[in-house]
């Protein structure tokens, strides 16, 4: 929607700086393109889980995070979102998700009929619930006879674009084991935390949970679609696989051949893709540093970025400020960016409280309007100083300064 | 489960005909997996419906078969059977269904917890139910206080490998039209009608019909996962399109770009794409046709087949033969017959009664093992003589006679 609004406004001839959608914004290499030229060959109806060779390549790259893994204990599917909506369709019961989260988990429980309880991130980071008040929430949940399913994780997460710690990750998981949780780790933004020695995966300390990924966000492939899923073994969640094969059946049959090519061939980690996400992760950051200063220097919390190309700065600090301009909620302060040329996402969109004044702020759409400024940016060492990020930067904060003054 | 079944014979070395699998068995045309090739830039997350372009190729498309469509009434999705899904999901109440019909829609079904009502197919054509026996089944639903929410139709049809009339069709949509019945009519097939001329849309005759199709059929691209639903007009069925947005939405995103890409060449028809239909279509019709004599010889009644690469054929006339061998249902005669080297579906597969003596042929396979086989085939003026069908063709006698003797 915000994405739509923009391009209107761009097409009319305003400047408009996007910090609302939340895609990559660089282009793909060369070498995965090739892979799906070549795999465009392959035009039969595969396995529903994906290729044999395709799922090793999957299994391989798990297991050099950590995670020693299986091939039949990976699933291939056209984005993690088809994944994620198939595993809430199969674990029966209610929905635990941070406050706030990515907007899709609330709207694919909405479409299941399940029951969603928020739960607050903690102060220092999102994507997990504030643990003290998971439990509250778990123990009030089973007080009421309410059976509690799947337990939503996004590690990194977006929309804070942090990382939770180890000790936060941990004490989360201790708790769905007691309750009984399935819990759901969406780290589609694995291979963008700035510090990957920093990454848990609750997967490595809760046996019952399922991980989702896929390559739209650290390969940039977005519009390629493709997403994986990494399930606990067989003995823990007996026909969780069964199910999920008979759901991803039904639905979306398998991920075409040829982007299973493309799985393959990425995931194996060639030097050409592990330099270009560490050059990717780079300017991300950089980037992401620099609009942390603007937001701060405006008033705002930010908190530090630790991964993926986010911010969730909170106004509360400067709200009387805010007031004068007549922003009483994060969807005010949204239009009245808007209606100054920055476009952002009010922290409502993501289940937050409706008068807080958060906004999400994705950073990646600055890196450059055209194949050739994102390249510039990708092997910059100073990408800030690139006179499109700079006068993005310049437009960010005289918006800013305008509703803060 | 059957394809992987002769998969696991063929590689231990035994000789199978696989009549079991719906797959076109034709290779890609060059023209189409240069498309994707050159399309690979694409990577950028696209609108849900798919592109203007796409969408106005797909309008055209309809719009030279007789059906006037706006690139609006247009989606795109990774293969047609997410659309079903969606749609079922979206239009509530019970779903009727042709018996025999294609798997998928009653497993849809079940998936959503809605309830089925099959009605029997009239003896000269699949795909459509008995007009009659329509009518009854929608009165008694009506008189149980029973909402009806979509009748499924399949035009041309899998399993029965046949085209219902025009006559047949107007009957069905005119008893739609009397009890407010939303029409689901799947076209995957429409390509691959023996005569196009004997083709009549449910959607020229039923305003509120949804239309779906895709190129894993026509042009044997079912690894491609391409498919795409004509929806009626806004004021005929008002909030289905923004419904199946939502739904699309959360579930997959959007059909992959570069497989757009794929569509709006295709589905703007140019000659080799034309030929190559064409050609296929001969070709399915010839080894058909050769198919169902084999089995009428053998005794059993065969619908002539005039669309598509099925055959339906019921061996009721010559039962108390193959009770001499034990067979007493469609799954025996499908077991007996696999044990002989010929694969084939057991009706009850497509919901038909368990003690019928039906199964469901598919001949494409039996184009070739390889591309220059399926190559010859597709280029060959008389291909049942290719000595590699031929031989399938004895084979196939051969499993028959045993069976029925």
């Amino acid at each position: 929607m915000i994405n739509e609004l923009v391009q209107d406004k761009l097409a009319a001839g305003e400047s408009v700086v996007h910090l609302g959608f939340g895609e990559a914004g660089l282009p793909p290499l060369d070498d995965l393109r090739e892979t799906l030229g070549r795999a465009s060959r392959d035009t039969t109806y595969g396995k529903v889980v994906g290729s044999a060779a395709a799922r090793a390549a999957v299994a391989g790259w798990y297991a050099r995070r950590g995670l020693p893994t299986h091939p039949d204990q990976v699933v291939l599917a056209p984005g993690s979102k088809a994944l994620l909506y198939a595993v809430l369709s199969i674990v029966d019961g209610a929905v635990v998700l941070p406050q706030p989260s990515w907007v899709s988990y609330a709207a694919q429980a909405a479409l299941l009929g399940r029951e969603v309880i928020h739960v607050p991130i903690p102060a220092e980071a999102g994507g997990v619930p504030d643990p003290a008040q998971l439990r509250v929430a778990l123990e009030r949940a089973r007080a009421e006879g309410t059976r509690v399913g799947v337990l939503v994780l996004t590690l990194p997460d977006n929309p804070t674009g942090t990382l939770a710690g180890p000790d936060r990750i941990r004490e989360v998981c201790e708790i769905a084991t007691e309750f009984g949780v399935t819990v759901l780790s969406d780290e589609i933004y694995r291979d963008l935390a700035y510090d990957d020695r920093t990454f848990t995966s609750p997967a490595a300390l809760h046996a019952d949970t399922i991980v989702t990924g896929g390559l739209s966000k650290s390969l940039a492939l977005g519009g390629w679609r493709i997403g994986f899923a990494r399930l606990p073994e067989e003995a823990v969640h007996p026909h969780l696989r069964d199910d999920l094969i008979g759901v991803a059946s039904e639905i979306w049959s398998s991920l075409a051949a040829p982007m299973q090519a493309v799985v393959e061939h990425a995931m194996s980690e060639p030097t050409e893709v592990v330099e270009r996400i560490a050059d990717s992760r780079a300017l991300h950051r950089a980037v992401a540093l620099a609009v942390a200063e603007r937001f701060r220097a405006a008033g705002a919390e930010v908190r530090e970025p630790t991964a993926a190309f986010y911010l969730y700065p909170d106004f509360e600090p400067v709200r009387a400020r805010l007031e004068a301009h007549g922003i009483r909620s994060g969807l005010d302060l949204a239009t009245q960016l808007l209606d100054r040329g920055v476009a952002v996402l009010a922290g409502v969109a993501f289940g937050d409280e409706p008068d807080a004044l958060r906004v999400r702020v994705a950073v990646s759409l600055l890196h450059g309007a055209d194949e050739r400024q994102r390249l510039a940016a990708l092997a910059s060492d100073d990408p800030t100083s690139l006179p499109w990020i700079a006068a993005a930067l310049e437009q960010v904060s005289a918006a800013l300064e305008e509703v803060t003054t």
